[in-house]
């Protein structure tokens, strides 16, 4: 018996070629290419196709995909079902795992099943979103592809280029990235020759955990709260000196500055002349890095994902309870490479417990 | 950083005050009490008191928790309209799985949370087996305890006491086996501080894989092709000399007679003159046990839990599709007991993977 540490930390529970999170180079690759690049020089399918199969698709594999994503873009009577049963106020992970769970998926999990999944996704977060606010159902637009499309369902009109480039990127960053709570439950559930579904619903009710799938719609409140560029410093060194946490930086993981908040960064300065909240965000980073250099000059505190995320979503109009959800929807990519990796090399994930109990009375 | 063993193989992932499985005496403990003394002396609702709190019920504690199973023996508009929407010819547990789903339940996990799946279970297996078969719904019977209830939904007619106590051994004997796929799935989703529902569906997610879940119905089907003792022999034999598995025989974990096979064969012994297949049963048993020591003398097999469970549920007239879903509505004590185990004492399950793709390109 080995006794593993609590929490399983730096315990290496699975081989993947899939992504590297390397924490003290800052630097995230997916399957052998910076994310950044893939983030900022592909769209949304191209880079599934890259986390799914390996290797950038050329002109007809791009085709292809992008012609698998919309034949999957359509819910079955049942998941439309689901939707109509959900209360409005009903968190919406729970809408789209209980809309994904009443089906089931062949033995071994493939990539047409991932992207009917994926595909699926926007349909029902915009569905739930504008169900919740009573807001009439937009249908999907057949002619756009799934990212400008997701904007489009969410707010029932076109977005712009910057838009859908901002928040494109900021998907592609958050499709994988190595292991965690949610794809670590995906692939325990893949061991047991579960299907593709049950693997993805378990991971979505990981993912459901504040303690995973985070809360990044802090740092929007910070930043709404300082509200202009005059009130950073007072409203910074405030916080600092009742010895309280800046949201949006550090990482547990990357020692160096994210390779995420970095690209993210690169976006938003390309798009600030369109958003003045853009403006502000970089602002307040460039001040709030400054001052906690000032306050805490032992550590060094780098700008996380979240940050730039939360600057990203809110520029492009996604209201916080969303924001998990959105999140989600790209990190299905990751999920579902890693159900294929698990299926294809697979050994049941059966570990021990220690009884620490009474002992038995006979 | 640590390599663990493929499948996490002998490593310790949690301590636990709740079941001890000891493979190399052949015992299995439920809170410091042997599981066969449990199964054959307490009811089903003492059973998983015991499991939740660590201690048998006082007499009030027994009332009490009584109280609360038939309280919550009640199905919301939402999961009768997920049992309305679902597939006639859809698995049973991915019904159970998304019947439950689409609900929340607020942190930490409680015992009443706990309860009102484990009461809601029989309730739903139920209406979707009887909905598979086309045969009328069957209320339940406030009048009747969980697992007499639960017969009478399945087959419309109040079951015989022999057959409630045979069943209610196979239940309480399945409730809580130490760590396991589904389990440590239940935990992973916890660490996460996800709630108690989505634990529950995540771990009926693992329990779907017939890595995990088995295929217990196997051995009824030996012994309906064996059909008469005079036929067993040859039987048998022909499937060892062909090199062919006996169903029921072997099991990974116990080296010796597994407790639960111990517990259910004193069960159907005593019930075996009130029903011939138990006769059978027990006579090819015997006949294989003795086959087995003539063609495999180096090995040392026993009767493994799935043999006498197959008698058991099949005495009880438990269709085989419903073998897993019935062994899933016990299991649900021995996850929740988990799931509030690990909410008590929490730290977030975030292990690392070993990147062994491709190179950066920069």
């Amino acid at each position: 018996m080995i006794q593993a540490p609590e929490g399983l930390e730096n315990v290496v529970v699975a081989n993947t070629a899939i992504g590297l999170v390397d924490g003290q180079e800052g630097r995230l690759v997916y399957r052998g290419y910076a994310a950044e690049d893939i983030a900022l020089n592909q769209d949304f399918e191209s880079a599934a196709f890259l986390i799914w199969h390996g290797h950038l698709p050329d002109r007809d594999e791009s085709a292809t995909m992008r012609e698998m994503f919309h034949r999957n873009r359509t819910l079955s009577a049942t998941a439309l079902g689901i939707l109509k049963l959900a209360p409005q106020m009903m968190n919406p992970l729970v809408v789209l795992r209980s809309a994904f769970s009443l089906a089931d998926a062949a033995w071994p999990p493939t990539t047409e099943q991932a992207v009917g999944l994926v595909a699926q996704a926007p349909l029902i977060i915009a569905r739930a979103y504008r169900t919740s606010k009573s807001l009439p159902l937009v249908e999907d637009d057949p002619s756009l592809d799934h990212v400008e499309n997701f904007l489009y369902m969410l707010h029932g009109k076109r977005p712009t280029t910057a838009q859908i480039r901002a928040l494109q990127a900021y998907l592609i960053l958050t499709m994988e990235h190595g292991m965690n709570a949610s794809t670590f439950t995906a692939r325990v559930v893949t061991s047991t020759q579960s299907d593709l579904i049950s693997a993805v619903v378990a991971a979505i009710s990981a993912m459901k955990g504040p303690l995973h799938g985070g809360a990044p719609s802090e740092v929007m409140t910070m930043i709404d709260e300082i509200g202009t560029k005059d009130n950073a410093e007072t409203w910074i060194r405030e916080k600092l000196e009742k010895g309280e946490r800046l949201m949006g930086f550090g990482h547990r993981v990357y020692k160096t500055e994210d390779p995420r908040a970095r690209a993210l960064r690169s976006i938003v300065k390309s798009l600030a002349p369109e958003d003045p909240w853009f403006d502000l965000a970089i602002y307040v980073e460039q001040r709030a890095l400054e001052l906690l250099q000032e306050y805490k000059p032992s550590q060094k505190l780098y700008t996380n994902v979240e940050y730039w995320a939360s600057a990203i979503l809110r520029s492009v109009g996604i209201p916080p309870e969303l924001f998990t959800p959105m999140f989600t929807s790209s990190r299905l990519v990751g999920w579902t490479a890693h159900i294929m990796e698990q299926a294809a090399h697979n050994r049941l994930i059966r570990p021990q417990s220690k009884y620490v109990g009474p002992e038995a009375t006979n």
